[in-house]
């Protein structure tokens, strides 16, 4: 079960990501050594039970590169340069091509394995740290074609060890996957967000939920992002020519009024909204949307869920929507479509004013 | 406190927002005569307590039309030619200019004044009607410069008898408004979730929060939006435009590894996520996530919500983010900053695992 991860591990980078790792694998039982840049944030991750500092003569059997992406290619060199003759390297950095091509050729490069955890929040430094941060989440690992075996098995191993669901493929479909399902997207919200930032308070009085929806990754910080997204800028620049040349089809339908093509474009984006993998990565269940009107405080929110939970319905998602002037909320609860009546009729007997 | 608005009210067009404003005013008190294309629909309408079909004689004081898009010039022209020579006239579509157009000229424009509540759901038809579903939503009264100021207070009493926030532009104004918080919006949605339609289950594995909020929009009716944004061309086209030209930039610096040039644009459109009106037009306040582990089963999520609920701390946004693999699922609860740490330490003290 353990998958031959005995540690000790060597976390280098404390920072969200890094002490979250370091805090799961202490949480196992394991021997954990903390290094960064900033001794304080070794001190700050030490304090929180995420391992210890640095002691000569330490040999460890993994070591999780966690630092920034520019950063990434030079520090896995490093330790592979340092560590043992059996120690094992991954890093969890955002793209996996750039890093493995800054170490293409190394002696050790079969000790290397790549990874990257779907985990993290706004949030960054040890603080903000939790060893549940991987809990459920996919986490690609990504070997290259020098990568030994055994290596690939104790990345694997580690995985397990967080709670994350292992995601195993090539370095280049990593790459071309999450410039699809994060690195696009992330930039076409921002450019939606962009559009806000130039207008009159009037106009945005007029937002509602789909524009809060689509916006909000662009509230991620600048700096990180455009590390992560420029490291990643070949499959990134691939998929967003495709988008724009769509774009200028989009631009056409609508300036020339074209219906049937507009309706056409509009159809093919709701097909791709239905290719997203359900909960549990099980096929797509057709959802439906129930709305409950919730009057704004704290009282009523606990009400309402706990007469879903003695409904024994299963919630798929959660949705608060709110509006100027009015104390009062709406929450829309996604619940596997043959089963909303059931919640409604539930509901309603409770008091609750419902509509779909 | 009615506003003047006494009845009947007719309303053509007894879909989900033309039955949802029926049931308001029946709610009300109000006289409510049903007219659609469809006399089942009428009769389903009625069936809900709607109101009844129209008889010989009816002179409503004020004239609802609620039909879809390209159809509510002929729709409004028709009522304007047919109701009393007192009777108000409005529209709740998406798009305020091209109806108006349409009316250009008609001897009793005076008595026409467009509206468009921001309330609507994936859903259609009367059996999904209710006559909460404009509770604290904005709703635009747009009135044009030959409109009666009587009609348009007489509007504004619909909106507020509806339970809604009445918002009062210029036609003009409000096309360009939703142009930005909704059209354009909806339409890089849509182009985001047409990349996923051609990717594989592998890459589509690798699919996290971020992807379904920006995509989940473009799972609205492609019919429905082509015509609404097809119906507000104008508008549309000039603003897609500019993020066509600002996609190009985004294009260039990605390409050329311009890092700097898109850490700027990337904070362009993080300081548009902040423009986005907060909780019930509230300048934003700064938010925070709070994420709590959440084994998958019903009684789970109420028990979470009833702490949280005896916290005291208020609840502004919440989502639940499902993961391939595992029977775990991670609440996010969005709080206002300076309440985070009072509710995790409640929730901690309960025995939830959280992290930021």
């Amino acid at each position: 079960m353990s998958g031959g991860l005995d540690g000790p591990v060597e976390v280098v980078g404390t920072g969200l990501i890094g002490t979250s790792i370091a805090l799961a694998c202490r949480r196992a039982g394991l021997e954990v050594i903390l290094t960064d840049r900033d001794p304080d944030h070794v001190r700050t991750a030490s304090g929180l039970g995420a391992g210890r500092a640095r002691a000569a003569g330490d040999v460890p059997q993994l070591v999780v590169v966690a630092v920034p992406p520019d950063a990434l290619g030079a520090a896995i060199a490093e330790q592979l340069d340092a560590a043992g003759p059996e120690t094992v390297v991954t890093d969890v950095g955002s793209v996996k091509v750039a890093p493995l091509d800054a170490v293409a050729g190394h002696p050790a490069l079969r000790r290397y394995v790549g990874s990257h955890p779907m985990a993290g929040t706004e949030n960054s430094g040890p603080l903000t740290a939790s060893a549940a941060l991987f809990d459920g989440r996919p986490w690609a690992v990504t070997p290259g074609p020098d990568a030994d075996p055994r290596a690939t098995r104790l990345v694997e191993a580690l995985v397990r060890l967080c709670g994350a669901v292992a995601v195993i493929l090539p370095p280049g479909e990593h790459d071309r996957a999450v410039a699809r399902t994060s690195h696009v997207p992330h930039l076409m919200a921002s450019l939606v967000a962009g559009t806000l930032a130039a207008a009159t308070p009037e106009h945005l009085a007029l937002s509602g939920t789909g524009v809060r929806d689509v916006t909000r990754v662009a509230g991620g910080d600048p700096r990180l992002y455009s590390q992560i997204i420029g490291g990643n800028a070949p499959a990134v620049t691939a998929l967003l020519q495709e988008v724009r040349d769509r774009l200028d089809l989009v631009l056409e339908a609508v300036a020339t009024d074209d219906r049937a093509g507009l309706e056409s474009l509009l159809a093919y984006g709701q097909a791709g909204t239905r290719a997203i993998p359900g909960k549990h990565g099980a096929a797509p269940q057709p959802m439906e949307a129930l709305r409950i009107a919730v009057p704004d405080h704290p009282g009523e929110l606990a009400r309402l869920f706990a007469d879903v939970g003695a409904s024994g319905v299963n919630i798929e998602d959660v949705r608060i929507d709110h509006d100027p002037g009015r104390p009062v909320g709406l929450v829309e609860l996604d619940v596997i479509a043959t089963r909303t009546e059931e919640l409604r009729s539930a509901l309603e007997s409770k008091g609750w004013v419902t509509h779909r």
